[in-house]
């Protein structure tokens, strides 16, 4: 058993930090970096691709709305072919980094509003595709099994990594509890850790509803920006090699 | 005799246009396109890719400064690590249209107060040229001839593109007349064209006292911001050209 | 009769500009002025609320998304709290230059996307007339007649300006044809000039089904992005002024 | 004896901040907001503006320049007509909020590298103090003795209020030691308070060499952006408080 483990990195500005990068490097086998529209800046693009590079973390591009205040949390109406653009832009914009430090982008994933509209909305899915597409090295696609992002990808022969979450709980369509309803995030860490292992040796996760459902991931995304989930995500590590999987990209 | 022919381009941003891209792009030889730090969005970028790879225009990466609001004609006190990585962010955003487009990016100039503080400083220049070596292509640096620039291009063992104005007087040192001296500026296009034929068939031009001063260059910079510089662009064009110049990118 | 005569101003950005400003305040009797979210920039603020005191025109607060990008012309999901709070920002800034000039903001109008859905969701228009509401000098809510922003207006008791556009066409229920539907947008000088002429003095307009239809105004709104909007904004204004109606601000 | 002590608040941007804004409005009695230019958004104003206003602190307009990424502390070569109408819009923006919270901006105090300039600069000073005329309520204007400032004020007619680090070094001539010389920070919060009542009570302090200098001031400014500047903000209140001075606004 095998899985790849990823997190949100860079998601700094300026004089601002979010999240402790240096200790999440130290956990995860992917690090989806901002690249400048919703969070990041070149300075933190570098170090975070250099971080990467030195620890063998596969570097992701992680693309959100031109929206610095709202940090691309807020749904903007991009046009698909000014999605397209945007996303393309910031790919390359990381991949200059990404080169520097002697690694590459491996994979794009929409961020915030992006990640929720994208996996929904197949105009906005096929816009990211497309830019992948134009980006003149291969790069795969992340996001939800079964959304409108893997169609996309599909569509256009773009390699797709489905990720599971080990921190939020499913509906019994096998799609996350919106943050909404309580209980949707679950805060105990020894949960999330055992629904992580549980979705890499079964492909199944127990719903919000106590249903046994089919969650088949390539990877587990973990959060990094409190202390608390920084522990969370050191939790969900041990406890997946304590069940003999192995970590590492899926490149 | 041979010299290329380069202008910005791509200066608008959102809803806000400066030049007449398409004009320009059917008179120079290579595009100096801006890279959404003092203008251009990827949208603007895109078009301004593909329309110079249509016309076999080689592409440049217009870097700046961080400032829209002052379109980079201010000069700000960026670090030279934040340059470097500043520029190295705007190269590779850049590279992803160009390369989509069918071609790349062939050189970089800076832009604005950005041009003029590198021109003149040599940390400021060394950092544009640091920022080129990290790039994992080969890339060359378009400047004044004797600035700090060709130093650092010489220093990293960068390719150096030298460029002289049509439309600008010279002091007997062979630098710009500041714009704040009375006829600075050249109004007249004859007269502008003249001194572009001069420059390229012997190397020199009259200086703003009279005086013959010796500048060697490779690229001819006009403007295109007016529909009085669009015409200039063009008489600089014709002019060369009856002077059985080649017109042609120095790639 | 009276009517006042409403346009936007100040939509510039640094080095770029949109419509002639110079030549619209000598047109209108009121100005939507752009707040620096979507476009605008303290200098060009600056230069518009001296303009507007000088002649006399009325200044309104035109505020916008934060999206200099999008033109303000993109929906962003921004929450009711915090458009409240954008919207205070913007018309505070704008009311320094105000009363700078000597004159003071007397109302608010929102801008392109904001408008759209401000006028028709409930909460939206409550935003906008609770930051008005805040303001502590007395400010006007323009906005289409019959619009969520009246609602919002006359619950908070704010004085509503019903505005409607000489250059648009309506439906019979007596809003906007949407932009999309070929035929939407007056082309003829003529007959935009008509349609304002005739929403004053008879209170209706012509629908786009050949309707009589009901459209109650206090301000025609006129554009001036472009050569041709400039002219027909001159010829709205000669045609009222030829049909005995007095054009005066609302204030 | 009597003395105001100030801090700089409302420094986050969207997602982020940097300082404990509500522990340091317990400490303070006046409040340097940041107004949006290098950072601050309007719900982060709003806020600092409302809890400024429930403790009765005075608010004042840190005013920086427009350089997020940058955090307004890198020098920028704005003119002083586009520093004065920044300025203006900044005060414009924060007043709307102050009044809505009940209060009033009472001071301007410029930020960053704003602040050096200014102080060193009579036209920058200038340019602030008349941005402080042209805005129709009056406002004090903050910054060292003996500045550009100070004189720029006085030329204004406008209220100066000289103000001094508790943990800076000064040099004999009775400015601060700039950073970058060992020593030039203050660490130990027992000194630093020690330095604060010296300079209320005697109006000196022991300059780095170990001299006796004037330093006469009506405020006394701390910082807030780690745990460690918190605690020697307190300290410095504490040690006043023991040393019988009032702390109070200078308003």
């Amino acid at each position: 058993m095998r899985v790849d483990l990823n997190c949100d990195l860079g998601e700094g500005f300026g004089q601002w930090t979010l999240a402790d990068d240096e200790a999440l490097l130290g956990i995860v086998t992917s690090a989806n970096i901002a690249c400048g529209f919703h969070a990041g800046d070149p300075m933190i693009i570098r170090r975070a691709c250099e971080g990467a590079a030195e620890r063998n973390v596969a570097i992701g591009a992680h693309v959100g709305f031109r929206d610095l205040a709202g940090f691309g949390r807020r749904e903007l109406a991009v046009s698909p072919a000014d999605l397209r653009d945007e996303t393309l832009y910031q790919i390359g914009a990381l991949a200059g980094f990404a080169r520097a430090a002697g690694s590459r982008v491996s994979y794009v994933k929409p961020h915030g509003a992006l990640y929720n509209s994208a996996a929904l909305d197949y105009e906005r899915a096929e816009a990211i595709a497309s830019a992948i597409d134009r980006f003149t090295e291969p790069l795969a696609l992340m996001g939800p099994p079964g959304s409108q992002l893997q169609r996309a990808a599909e569509t256009h022969g773009i390699d797709f990594v489905a990720e599971g979450f080990a921190d939020r709980r499913y509906t019994a369509a096998g799609t996350l509890t919106p943050r909404s309803v309580t209980g949707a995030v679950i805060d105990d860490p020894d949960v999330a850790a055992a629904q992580a292992v549980r979705m890499v040796s079964s492909g199944t996760v127990e719903s919000i509803d106590g249903d046994d459902v089919a969650v088949s991931v390539h990877s587990i995304c973990v959060h990094g920006d409190s202390p608390g989930s920084v522990r969370t995500a050191r939790q969900v590590r041990h406890a997946l090699e304590n069940a003999d999987v192995t970590l590492g990209s899926f490149t």
